[in-house]
Parts: structure tokens; C-alpha cells; sequence
């Protein structure tokens, strides 16, 4: 029943670090402290070989041993058996992750960036000497969501995910829908806070969850997805009127990393896109309050799954890699070659305009007889079905039409949109919002 | 990129099914319609040589091919590569299974009351021959949570697990939750559209739930832990009145599966224990309604994490059963042995009495003067440390007192409660009940 777990019997697998940020410095200590707890867990002992780093002099979020710290990571690499890949960027990573895969070490890795770029490149070197790549820390942190996708669901049919895989967005969307407050406010006291980066860009332009987003849909529908096909729109248009409006009509707005398969033209795609989008305030995802991450499934047999937790922290994702390097260590002990990517599938992936989604749009048009006809016009003409309207007097004149739409393409949707637009009872477009999870 | 799946080289892996019930029969016409699609996953063509049942002319779910059904389990199992379980029960799903290891088949189960009672002589039957025992549809139905605590949180220390892991009791205290219905009348309302079986007892009072209970509890700590030693409690005493009056206190009651890690006497050991507690409505667990299941995990370094999905259903398991199978057949295709279950910390588990939580309790006392100071000072004897009392008038000169504590121990709290009962002024002892989850 302990089978490989005769401490007298371990083998010694070498560990290199690369990278000792927030995450890497955990790890490290991690992999020091709970040694005997690991080696019993992975059937090998796991000697920290060494920790490569930039500047050996650098302030570390935990205390390293000096001696373990090197520049030389290509030195390090060579006869280690796992290689843990803690830097982000997409060079020197690519290359220090190759030349281990090439070497026959397993790799462990959080870096996203480079996995929706590069991801290929690394799985078929892996596959050509039976190694491989785990990233379970790339796609929602200390969250599992690698293995059940991979593994769970393996025999099941995964119809579509949608993801608050973005913790500093989820913050802040969180705190401007419980606090009423403006999103410029908000992200200036979450980079107070560090919860939003200096240059927030990547988080609240949407860069960071359109890579974990094709991390998510390559691995649900065994498919190679490249990042430039990810649809992709930020958080920095979401005003606090627009937030009030949502929680008014019964929804809460959250950046959504969506994967989802659709038949168009009677063919088998599908889509990958991240937006803010409005949803119901009884859907499990609109209860993930914070920095906090879900991953919503659906798959045609299992049903809704969700997968809640830290999305992001050092420590936390530092879980997540740890469990990696066990498995990794496993694989090495048990023999056999590690799990490949599947890309079999490989589905057809559609551009945004053949999406069909709910919608609300909102307007300000001119208070007086016969607009309301004349927009239900507009919107019936470019095929797009009214399911609900609120009017409500602006003042001066005007009025705001809140419209909820049955399902359409978004390509019927924006040409109907811009028809809006150019209409003269119409005096402006305030948002247009899709609707998920209905 | 695509190791293992060209069609041309698939090996061909022989798959015995025992059992045609509402999952069985589920998972062999997913077998049968997914084949190309489950072989392109697994890397190997998957056949269905067989479906062992008891009676060939039996009602099915799902019609099966007649030809596939046989009486014969032994034959079956001979010179199959993988076995599925489903029948349930100790036999002969015991005796089959462990003729299927020693053959050296993989063997996949849902059987949770096989795996709680008999667990460690099916583990040390794969051990001997490198097979594996896959279970993932016996802890928490189509909820992956099998392999985030095996693999993912591997290099973890995982603090406490609580559980909603009987979808039959969640339907219960739910409905009774929302429309304040009585135990009895929902209970009959459950067995009529089939949430609830004709003998409710396995899962009312909470037999089903200390099976999974006993099986996360393995896994998450390591050790081996047997289905005697599981503290059960069922939720047949709770009165709408008790649920009320939760709510009226911000909870929600809820059958859990509490296993978590505690210290006693400076010894590191455990407690698993199922019983309904008082969660707050604010908790994640809290808004878990219906049939579903969720799992809620405290780990040292990723935090909390939550795991939420279908926890039966015929087909939403045959999800998890088939997503073993894929992991089985990766395993003969990849070679090497199959991950042993660890049992290394194999730490102490301790009686209920030992476990700290803090309480509800509901007194129904004489309403004169003096009868607080006499209830508080029996709590104090008792070390048992008040946070809130809220007083009642019952009328007729009686009064209630609903006393939430600070964390006490279950011994200390047991004997308070006895000489609570046995004081002059105390009625009577409407409830007791434990706190979870703050």
C-alpha cells in the first residue's frame, strides 16, 4: 500500500529553480521545509539543486541559502531531472525550458505568457523524448483546473467554460459594484493595495486572461489554440453608472474568459474571447467576491462544475507547482513517458462576429411619441429580438432605453448597433454589454 | 504534439463493465458513441468486450446491445485490460475486482462503500502487480475532486475538508431552507420525484456521506481511514423550527463532511466526522443549493478552494467513470506503474470528543429572574465560553435561549449540555448544534 515509499529505497531527483520572485522564493522554501512530507508523497526525494536568478544580491520575499543561488542557470539545467520555470517572459524561458526538455528533464512551469505562445513548440519537445510539461499555476493559480480538464473530463464532451480567471479585475469590478465606486478610484487603491500592478495594463486591458483563456480552451477541446485568435476587450470602459444599471436589472458585470464549442455553418468550432459581460446574480460565478478565481464548466455529461479559489499570491500558486513537481517525480519513478497534449480535435476556431450571445443595450434617445418604435424598428431589421425594455426619463428631454435582447450573432448585432448610432432619435450608445451564463 | 494518437498504431484495450444500472448503462452508451473520440483521448481504442449483469432481460436506463450482456463476470474479467465496477455493494464486487487486479487489469469504481470498507486490500492487490484502482466518481459523483487532492495539492498540506457530499440531504434542508417546510413532508416529496430512495436511511442518516467522508479523509491526509472511526450523525431530527431559528442567526444548516487536521496532546492527528452544522449563509457551502454538491478545501499554501457540481446522476457520474477509464488506458499505453495511494503519515484519528468547534445551543428554560446567570454559570464550570445569548419569550412563563459559544471541545460541551438538561430551570434541550466553517 506505500508502494515507492520506503524512505531507504528513495531516489534522489535533482530540482532547478529558475526565477525566485514572489512565487519562486515560496517555492523554494516550501521544497526546503516539507522535504521528508514530499519525498513520501512522490516516491523520490527532491534535492533543491540549485536556484537561478538574475542578481544574487536581490531582496526576496523569503529568505534563500546563498549557496543555492547561481546565474548560471544553463549550468543548472544540465543533469537536473525537473526543471521548475518561475521567470515569466518569453526569453530566456523558451530556450532554458527547451534545452531541459531536450536533456529528457520534466518541466514545470506558471508561465502563461509563454505557454499561449509557445505551448506548441514545448509539447512537441517534450513528446520527443517522452518528458513532460506541467503548468498547472498558468491557467487559474492555486486552482485545479489543469487535471480535471485534462483528466476528469477526459471522457466526457466539454460544451463551454467561463472563467473569472483575473484576479485584479474581479477586485475591482467587485469593489465598484459594492461600493458604487468609479473604476479609476478603485484601481488607484488596488495599486495601493498591490492588487493591480503599477502598469495595469495587462490585467485590466484583458492580456492576462486571453492567455489563460487559450491555456483553458486548448486543453478543453483538445485543440490547438493560438492567442491571436482569443477576442479580447478590457475593464477600463465599465463606468459605475453602467455597474448600477447591471445590478439594477439583476446582474453583477465580471471579466469572463469564455471557451466555448459552437456549430457554425454546420460545422464544429469554437469560440475563445474575454469581455466584461453581465451576469445573473444567481449564477454561482456572480458570488466570487475579491481577488478570487472560478472556472465555470459545462461538459455534456458531468453537467455545471465550478472551481473556486486564490487565483493568484505567491504562496498559493506555489501550491500548485508543488503538486506538479510530485507528479513530475512520480512519472520519473513509475516509468513510462508523461501524458501528452492532446490536439487531436484540433476544431476550427470562429472570429467573434459568429458568437451568439444575449445583449443589453442601453441608449439616450429623444424623449417624445414614436422613438420607441422607431428603435424596435432598427433592431428588427438587423434581426435582433427584443426581449426587454426599461425606459426611464433622463431629464432635458431625453430618455434611456435599456434593451435586453434574445440571443443573435454579433455580427447582427454590431451592424444593428451602428444602425443605432447613426439613427437621428437615437442621441447616444451608453454601453452594449453581452450576457453570459443564461 | 499529438503522441499516442495516430489511429493507425492504437492498440486496442479491452474493457469489461460490471453492472448495467442507472451509471452502468449510462457509461457504456457513452463508450459506444464516443469511441473514435474517447480513442483519440486515450491513445488507445477502448472495447467493450462485456457488460456483466444479474438479470439479461432487466429494465434498462439506456437500450444496450444485447450481445455485450452476459451473466458470466469471471469470464469477462479474464484477459480484459480494464474493469468497471458499478454494480455497488460489498459482493462480489470485491471478489471480481480483485481478480481483475491480480490479472493485472486497471480497475475503475464508483463503489464508495467497497472502497471505505475494503479500500486497502483492493490498493495492495494493484500494488503487487503495478495496477491501478481509479475512483473518482466515489467521493463527490461528477465532481473532480480525486485528483486535486492526489496530484494537485500533492505538495500541499491540506488543513480541513468540508464536504456537501449527499445530494439527497442538501435537497432536504434546502427545501426545508426555502419554504420552511418539515422534514417529513419534503422527505416524502424528495422519494416521489426520486430524489430520495424508498429507504432513505443511507443517505438521511448520513451512511453515505461517512463513506466519502472516509475516502477524502485518505486522501487529503494520507492515511488510512477506516469507516468505524468516521463520527456520523444524521438529520433526521431537524425541525423546521431549528432551521428557522438558524436562519434567523444568519446560518443555513447542511449535512457536512468535516475532515480536517488537528493537533491533540502536541500529537499531529485527525478527525472525520458527518453531521448537520451550522454554516453561515455568507460561507460559499451556504449557497450550494438543491441536489448539488461542493467540496470546500483548506490547504496551508493554496487557501481555500471550492469544488462544486452534480454529486449523482446517472449520467453526470458515468462522466467521472469515464475519465478514469481514460486515465487507465493512458497508463497501459505509457507504460510504467500506477500511482499508489500514499498512506505514508498514517496519522492518528481521534474521537469526536477531541474536535473544537464552537456551538448553537437552544434552551427552552423557566422565564424568572436569575435563570441566565444560572445557565451561564454552569456553561462557565463546564469551560465552555459564551460569545451570544439571545432570550425569547415562549410564553406561558417559559423563555428560550439560543446561546452561540466560543470554540470548546466536544467532551466539555457534551457534559455542560447533560447538567444544562439535568438543572431545575432548563426545560428542555431544544437543540444542539455545531458551528462550521468560521
Amino acid at each position: 500500500m506505500t508502494r515507492g515509499n520506503d524512505p531507504a529505497q528513495y531516489r534522489t531527483l535533482r530540482v532547478a529553480l529558475l526565477g525566485a520572485g514572489a512565487v519562486g522564493s515560496q517555492v523554494a522554501s516550501l521544497l526546503l521545509r516539507h522535504g521528508d512530507e514530499l519525498a513520501d508523497r512522490a516516491g523520490a526525494r527532491l534535492e533543491l539543486a540549485g536556484i537561478a536568478v538574475r542578481d544574487l544580491d536581490a531582496a526576496r520575499d523569503v529568505e534563500l541559502p546563498r549557496e543555492l543561488l547561481t546565474t548560471d542557470a544553463e549550468n543548472l539545467i544540465l543533469g537536473s531531472d525537473i526543471v521548475i520555470e518561475l521567470m515569466g517572459g518569453i526569453e530566456p524561458a523558451r530556450t532554458q525550458l527547451l534545452a531541459a526538455l531536450n536533456s529528457g528533464a520534466d518541466v514545470v512551469t506558471a508561465n502563461k505568457a509563454l505557454l499561449a505562445t509557445h505551448g506548441p513548440e514545448l509539447f512537441d519537445a517534450a513528446d520527443r523524448v517522452g518528458a513532460s510539461v506541467h503548468y498547472e499555476a498558468a491557467a487559474a493559480g492555486a486552482i485545479p483546473i489543469i487535471r480535471p480538464l485534462r483528466d476528469s473530463l477526459a471522457g466526457d464532451r466539454v460544451v463551454r467554460i467561463m472563467g473569472i480567471v483575473n484576479g485584479t479585475t474581479n477586485y475591482i469590478l467587485d469593489r465598484m459594484d459594492t461600493e458604487g465606486a468609479d473604476f479609476d478610484d478603485v484601481l488607484a487603491d488596488a495599486q495601493r493595495l498591490g492588487y493591480a500592478e503599477a502598469d495595469p495594463t495587462a490585467d485590466v486591458e484583458g492580456y492576462d486572461a486571453a492567455q489563460k483563456a487559450a491555456i483553458l480552451a486548448s486543453l478543453a477541446f483538445h485543440t490547438t489554440v493560438p492567442l491571436e485568435t482569443v477576442h479580447r476587450e478590457g475593464i477600463t470602459g465599465i463606468s459605475a453608472g453602467m455597474i448600477q444599471q447591471a445590478s439594477d436589472a439583476g446582474y453583477v458585470i465580471k471579466l469572463l474568459a469564455v471557451c466555448e464549442r459552437i456549430t457554425v455553418d454546420s460545422v464544429e468550432s469554437i469560440s475563445v474571447r474575454v469581455y466584461p459581460a453581465l451576469v445573473a446574480r444567481s449564477h454561482p460565478l456572480a458570488s466570487v467576491h475579491g481577488a478570487n478565481n472560478a472556472v465555470f464548466v459545462e461538459a455534456e455529461a458531468a453537467g455545471s462544475l465550478m472551481f473556486y479559489g486564490a487565483g493568484a499570491g505567491g504562496v498559493q500558486t506555489a501550491s500548485a507547482v508543488l503538486g506538479d513537481v510530485v507528479s513530475a517525480a512520480r512519472r520519473h519513478i513509475a516509468g513510462g513517458v508523461g501524458v501528452g497534449e492532446s490536439t487531436r480535435a484540433n476544431l476550427p476556431i470562429v472570429p467573434i462576429a459568429h458568437v451568439t450571445t444575449r445583449y443589453q443595450i442601453t441608449l439616450e434617445v429623444e424623449d417624445q411619441p414614436g422613438v420607441l418604435a422607431r428603435v424596435a424598428g432598427i433592431l428588427s431589421e438587423g434581426d435582433v429580438s427584443v426581449a426587454t425594455v426599461v425606459q426611464s426619463a433622463e431629464g432635458e428631454g431625453t430618455a434611456r432605453l435599456v434593451i435586453g435582447t434574445h440571443r443573435a450573432t454579433e455580427a447582427a448585432l454590431s451592424a444593428t448597433v451602428e444602425r443605432l448610432a447613426a439613427s437621428d432619435v437615437v442621441d447616444r450608445v451608453i454601453a452594449v454589454l453581452r450576457v453570459e451564463g443564461e
